[in-house]
């Protein structure tokens, strides 16, 4: 019945009006289109896991992003996980599975150039592409092992540490010989960074009244890397604390709504002089040449075991409209997927 | 008879009194000391030339900075160089030429450690030890090839574009290729930064009420790399026209008096991530085992008339009690160096 559905029409999610701040249900419509036709040279992907991001409220918000932003009436951006149904491509067949930027939609005629990757690892659930062994993954691994490049007993700390990204992070960092310490909120991601994900130390920055010292508890010894996901006051606080020759990895934002205007604070060039130490922007589409090499390893430590992920599954189409906010509310606990 | 005076005393300039803000030379005072004796493993050093650097200020007055800060009491601490003149280390003769950190004084008994560099370009002035072929030119060869990593055809920028170290980056960025813009201020120095040291365009930020629209201009494409020695208003500027994976060199904060308390500004996290930029503080004596490599380039360079700079003279120890608020009043017109 249901495959009967899909095959009739392709439901998208579009962005029916620009949200203030975070994007709400509201913001979006589900309207219903033919299933696209199969250009030469292209493939038909339908749809099996569609991914909920914290980066798609830049991609509708900000003028200054990464990429070009949504306009009102185009279907929602999104990573997707699917199968090729029809392919005029030689290098793509009917059954394949692959991973890219196909929106939120139950199917989409794509280029060659919207693969972000195939998908060869069959043994391990297929929505997992979209997290640990997709962007997250890779966004967890390069920023950790190629910008902050931590070596054996240095103290790794990770803001977000609970999330799809930051857990990652602090896991790979304790593979490779670090003391991790986590900055989540709630006593219930404290639980998961320390029960789940192995950090040898884990701060509920909303629990505490002085960071600084709880902060200097866990890190006896200093800073040595920092993976950035929230910028703002947790920011500040880890540059207090960093060691000669810290690395900061700037991976997201999170504690601010927006950037406009622009946000101030206290300045590091100061700290970064005086620990000679270095702070830098990433974006995990800049190591593509490499991917397969990390998922190799990502895949690789999933088996053995060394690397957990939680999902957050939501079913159905119909629920992406407010998955976004869900990100924002703190109620998920795990990378957010939608399963078709 | 000057030599006679030498031989008898030692002349210290020490620091009777801590500054707020720029040293004056009230927070000085120069006392006869006796000659030092040559301890075992040491060698007595008679200087020749002493360094007057903005760092000076620094170590004054900060705690928050690379060397430990310098008590009221002491000898002030200072590059200089001279000539050995009595030796007890095998590894240094009478008549080698050394320069290091051997203070404001006529004479210093020291110890291999405190030899920044044996100074062999007996073909170039002794003086340029202290700047061009001294911390400044080093300062200028690793913080702009090392950090900045500048590619043929990028546009660099240079904060206080005619200083002792600020003039050699932006010859250096030319010699490699670059398009050079240098930011400084007065008319004076904006003629010294196009005529004597080439660079392609150049800006008294003193002068214009609109930094950002003269960057755009001088800049057309962009900022590949800047090279900082000030933070503030400048540098928030060129933060805002950077490149994709742009890269920020941290040298200086000369804008600012005090970082007690902490200065505040716009956040670069933003920046640095949608752009994949870097920013990365330095400290030339972490290149140490280099500064061979660097001076013979640099040398090389003087020889070939690609690398010019100036020395601004000041006569005997007695100048130098108000060398460094000189430093800080604009007057100085290149690397300031006293001459016993």
């Amino acid at each position: 019945m249901e495959t009967a559905a899909r095959s009739l029409v392709n439901r998208q999610v579009w962005l029916c009006s620009r949200p203030h701040g975070i994007p709400r249900a509201k913001n979006f419509a589900i309207r219903s289109a033919p299933i696209p036709a199969c250009g030469n040279g292209q493939f038909v992907i339908r749809n099996e896991y569609l991914s909920v991001d914290p980066a798609m409220r830049g991609w509708i918000a900000d003028t200054s992003t990464y990429w070009p932003r949504i306009e009102v009436g185009a279907t929602m951006r999104a990573f997707s996980v699917g199968e090729v149904i029809e392919s005029r491509n030689p290098r793509y067949e009917v059954g394949d599975k692959v991973m890219g930027i196909f929106g939120w939609q139950e199917y989409a005629a794509v280029d060659e150039a919207q693969v972000m990757r195939r998908v060869l690892e069959n043994d391990l659930p297929l929505s997992a592409a979209l997290g640990v062994l997709g962007l997250n993954g890779l966004t967890a691994y390069f920023g950790l092992l190629d910008v902050c490049r931590p070596k054996s007993g240095e103290t790794v700390v990770v803001s977000t540490a609970a999330g799809a990204v930051g857990s990652a992070v602090g896991q790979i960092a304790k593979i490779k010989g670090c003391r991790t310490v986590g900055v989540t909120g709630g006593p219930e991601k404290v639980r998961q960074c320390l029960e789940e994900f192995g950090y040898d130390a884990a701060i509920d920055y909303k629990a505490t009244d002085d960071l600084d010292a709880a902060l200097a508890g866990a890190c006896p010894d200093g800073i040595d890397c920092y993976f950035d996901n929230t910028s703002g006051a947790i920011h500040d606080a880890v540059m207090r604390q960093i060691r000669l020759h810290a690395r900061i990895a700037i991976c997201g934002t999170a504690s601010f709504a927006s950037w406009d205007p622009w946000n101030q604070g206290p300045r590091p060039e100061r700290h970064l002089l005086v620990k000679r130490a270095t702070m830098q922007g990433f974006l995990t589409t800049d190591f593509a040449h490499r991917y397969e090499e990390a998922i190799a390893h990502l895949a690789g430590w999933i088996r053995d075991g060394k690397l957990s992920y939680r999902e957050d599954l939501l079913q159905g189409i119909e629920a992406a409209p407010g998955s976004i906010e869900r990100l924002y509310s703190g109620a998920n606990r795990g990378k957010l997927v939608i399963r078709l």
